[in-house]
């Protein structure tokens, strides 16, 4: 199959925080924004594959910053690499600030989907071909956020990790 | 502060698969799980903090097995271990089929959640006494997740986290 | 068929009030509580029946307690008794203040539901067989309580509720 | 306080029943229709009353005939009788066939409505002054409920309930 | 076919305006109008062809006068003119205040709405016969309208609108 | 006040259809669209004027092609023309086929949008400076599209509106 770039799969979904999606704080809930970047994520996902996609897992989510009632949220979505029929989707979560238009992010999230035909079985995607720097920083690092999450499901033993086990070695 | 244990903070949320919540092969959506976990677990960080609570991060979410239309979802969420102002929320997600009654184990997440004041500030909570022994257990992983969590967002170095570092050194 | 217990199939639905669900009064909705205790009764009359069920009426439910916003609510429902076709769920409705944890019961609610097959025909289910003091009166009650039912939808006369009429005999 | 009569607070919802409030025979939730059942009649209790309401009891309710989707819905609701502080809405549910436009009548229910200030006190509200004949007898049989609710409450014996006892002697 | 009367698909759907469908400024969203019109109007339309209907286009709504949260809101969707298999439905949106129950109009929109078989296709319709004076003239104007629609979306030449045309001779 | 480009206002919002949105033919629901195209086009107004706005009227809009259940709709606003306090805002909705990923145009659709300060009472904002052809185009259109508005809503004569009388001269 033709790689594709992490561009061609590319989403922005802009939305803004209402009433009703706010703790008692008046912020954004943490549940919401989780199920926002899902949709997100999974478009990402469609994009990249032209396949049903269905979230295999959530790697990482750090919420760093609250997001008030009222704020426009905008999140990016890329597929940052393929691996046979699974695909990572990253995001960069934005924050924009009415009156000044100031947009400062969030957060940044990691999840995986993988492709499957009408019955539900899993299918193989396109590989992905990185080209800006960011986008091949975060294909390298992809591989090492798989092996942790296979090491963390109990899949695979934390010595036979070599590309994650690198990174306690130095 | 007096410890308390994790039976204490004990949390069950139980409901359907409803048709407007699945994805086009019937499932129940990622993004619908999710959401409905992190209420859950708030619930249970709020009984365990009395206090205002807000999701920090998600650390690993594992989606091991489809959750049909018209399942019954059962969400079981406890405190693990308590951090000075941020505690682990660790879940147990059962589906039950409808027929048989039989309750397999459809996923496990982790989550972690800061309580604060009124004014959205982090305040001290009490610590966990784990009793049981997968109580122990998790009590004991929560540190190196919780190391694994500052590693990938940059605000610990790998080869300063000692407890995660044992990991890869058998 | 085999009776069963009704703690075979109580059913714990524990969620939050959130303020897209209150009134002018920051309280939880009453038609909004209506419906979440239908849906946790349906999940138990599904245990007990292992069948599609459909609501059939609603007896009695006094909202005795405001629910304000931010409580957490538990619902605890439990089939009472089966009635051929036909069961009475009982539900227990409870409150957490946040602060304290002290729980106290908003309200007690009586549905009924009938289980049916694939094409809406109802179905034979298993009787109740109760255990404790509580499950035995509420058991007794039923009876009772389907009476009433029949006498206000006009097909019973009220000479004939022999059960209910003894209540005002005395 | 000048009676009112029913009309006065005479209030029509009609809706569609959408694919995501279905049950798995394609019918519309008892608990939805609940909660629409709510609304209409909190918005018939407030045109009697010209306050803020807050539902206190649902007194009977049987979901005689099924809703499928794609029907439209329509929920009468009108204040039957008004009892210091506390008023009785009546409801009759129509259901309307997409072809032929045929209404049949789904269910009755009977709900009741405190009005209550600013700070959720109750507080006394205008008497109701039958015209019709349904009116006359709805208002009638609103005392036999009344005492009933409270009967079922633990509020009032039995014995006590002089209208509700008429009931079974004859 | 049969003509039929305005009044025969006369349509009234009452809500309240909840916290969850509120703007910044505490008043109903635009959107959200747009959203209940859309549903008022398709029963309407519904009731005169008796059809699976469609919306076709919005061809004005002009928000006029803020409604608050709290407001009970009351639309009245009539069908005024059908041409072939397409229709136009008019409708007056009211706005009650809880206090004086006082009855102002927040705005009029028209929509039109294509009645189509089960495959999608569009298929005949009865016409309207208007009745009252306001049905006459909003019948009238509906021509007017429908040219306008075409000249916007390009299908018609702004020059052979005659009916449109008139308006702006005098 | 400063010019701003309509590039100034750019919004993307994309988004699945889910089963929860569509109508019995599967397509999704003229008022689900109407609804986010509001979300949408408010996002864009705030992102020229930098102040909370509020929907002023909708103008026109053609439902041209039918969305199907599982597509990816992209709806892209910008504000098109500023006049005083009020903005025209111009969109332009894509269907996007899941497995060719060709992008349809499913329609435009043309809002208004008043800025307002924190009481409500409008607010002077920038002017729009267009740049390419289209919005150039976009530009001109606006000021015949407000005279439009102003004269179906009888707050101008026909014959004063003298960009649009133009129109109907050729």
């Amino acid at each position: 199959m033709q790689p594709k770039t992490p561009s061609q799969s590319f989403t922005t979904v802009t939305d803004m925080v209402l009433p009703s999606e706010t703790n008692p704080l008046n912020n954004l809930f943490g549940g919401e924004l989780l199920a926002r970047m899902d949709r997100a994520a999974s478009i990402a996902a469609r994009r990249h594959s032209r396949r049903i996609v269905v979230t295999a897992s959530v790697n990482h989510v750090a919420f760093n910053r609250m997001v008030p009632l009222g704020s426009v949220v905008t999140i990016e979505a890329q597929v940052t690499r393929a691996f046979n029929t699974s695909m990572e989707v990253y995001m960069d979560v934005w924050v924009e600030d009415r009156e000044s238009g100031e947009r400062t992010k969030a957060n940044e999230a990691i999840y995986s989907f993988v492709a499957v035909d009408e019955t539900g079985r899993p299918i193989q995607i396109a590989p992905i071909q990185p080209e800006s720097e960011v986008e091949k920083e975060r294909y390298d690092g992809a591989l090492r956020r798989k092996q942790l999450s296979l090491v963390l499901a109990g899949k695979m033993k934390a010595k036979d990790a070599t590309e994650l086990k690198a990174l306690f070695e130095d």
